[in-house]
């Protein structure tokens, strides 16, 4: 049995939702961020680097979004969630992932996270005024040169939609009008109708 | 024949060492950050981020230095870089490494990549203050909670062991004393005496 450790409106929503698309036998808990429970002494034995998610397995705790997300495609090979045989293909579908983690994921991080980087409340004005230029940027790269359709790799959902859609549950609140990118958009409602998706997002409440 | 796109002092040293250290056939081209050759039309072409490295393969081109790691420890499995018969050890590899792309590089980009994030000279200045402590923050999780020893995964030398050698070259830039680490320091000097490492290096110029 697996456990996964989620805060709601977190990147863990990606691995929640490979989870439920691989049928994996798996069960969540919620870290309360408003609690600042991600900072808790026990929060930090499962993962002392304080964020979610974090999953349990029977060999140990696993951090990091692409990290988790290749492992439950690897674990569930029958759901095909990634081309696991074929070195060139499972690299592209990694790509997008750490695109996702390095880029766009530390683009939104700077509307509210400020902190990690400066300490002045100026700087955090300046980074948060930013954002939608930032996120938009990142989005019409995605759409101009990065996603195929109807998935992000083209005819195979794989480990890469989960995480774009989580990430794109963000935009309204960056000021990023989906709607711009009609592509992107289509996506965003393609994976808000699977049944995989319905149930990681009545998971988490 | 693969061939990699790299720029000095950047990221792009880590595949060129795995390269090196899988015998892999390449050849490496440099672009010029001084004269912002990232940015030029030909070098859009390849990578449309203008980011470095960026792996020519016959199969097309792959960006992302977890991704190309991961691609060159597959490609190449006699040098065994990576565990790939096992998932669960596979993925705390990649966890490693998806930790320095997007928290460990990201917080040194802070230094002079400020305007990536921010748009006032102010707030520049504040994030590149922040460097040492951020850098500082993430050496010591590094070296308390993720590096055994001899190499980051233990005995067995993966694609975590030039990827945290690559940061470890910038720390000194960053105002961090890598004496303060003494696992950290340790693991350095012992890369710095691998063939690949030196071949890597001569070949950057």
């Amino acid at each position: 049995m697996l456990r996964l450790y989620f805060a709601r409106g977190t990147c863990a929503l990606a691995s929640h939702i490979a989870l439920a698309e691989a049928g994996a036998d798996y069960t969540v808990e919620r870290i309360d961020f408003k609690a600042n429970q991600q900072n808790s002494a026990d929060y930090l034995a499962v993962n002392p680097k304080g964020r979610v998610p974090a999953l349990v397995t029977e060999r140990g705790i696993l951090t990091e979004t692409p990290a988790i997300l290749a492992f439950v495609a690897q674990s569930f090979p029958k759901a095909k969630l990634a081309p696991l045989d074929d070195a060139f293909a499972f690299a592209q579908v990694q790509a997008f992932n750490s695109y996702l983690c390095s880029t766009v994921h530390v683009a939104h991080a700077h509307r509210v996270r400020g902190s990690r980087w400066a300490s002045e409340e100026s700087s955090f004005a300046d980074m948060k005024r930013k954002v939608p230029q930032t996120m938009g940027a990142c989005f019409a790269m995605i759409e101009d040169k990065m996603l195929r359709e109807p998935w992000v790799m083209g005819e195979q959902y794989t480990i890469c939609d989960p995480y774009l859609y989580t990430i794109a549950t963000w935009l309204e609140g960056d000021g990023v009008e989906i709607a711009k990118y009609p592509k992107l958009a289509d996506h965003y409602h393609r994976m808000a109708g699977r049944a995989a998706v319905k149930k990681a997002l009545a998971e988490q409440g």
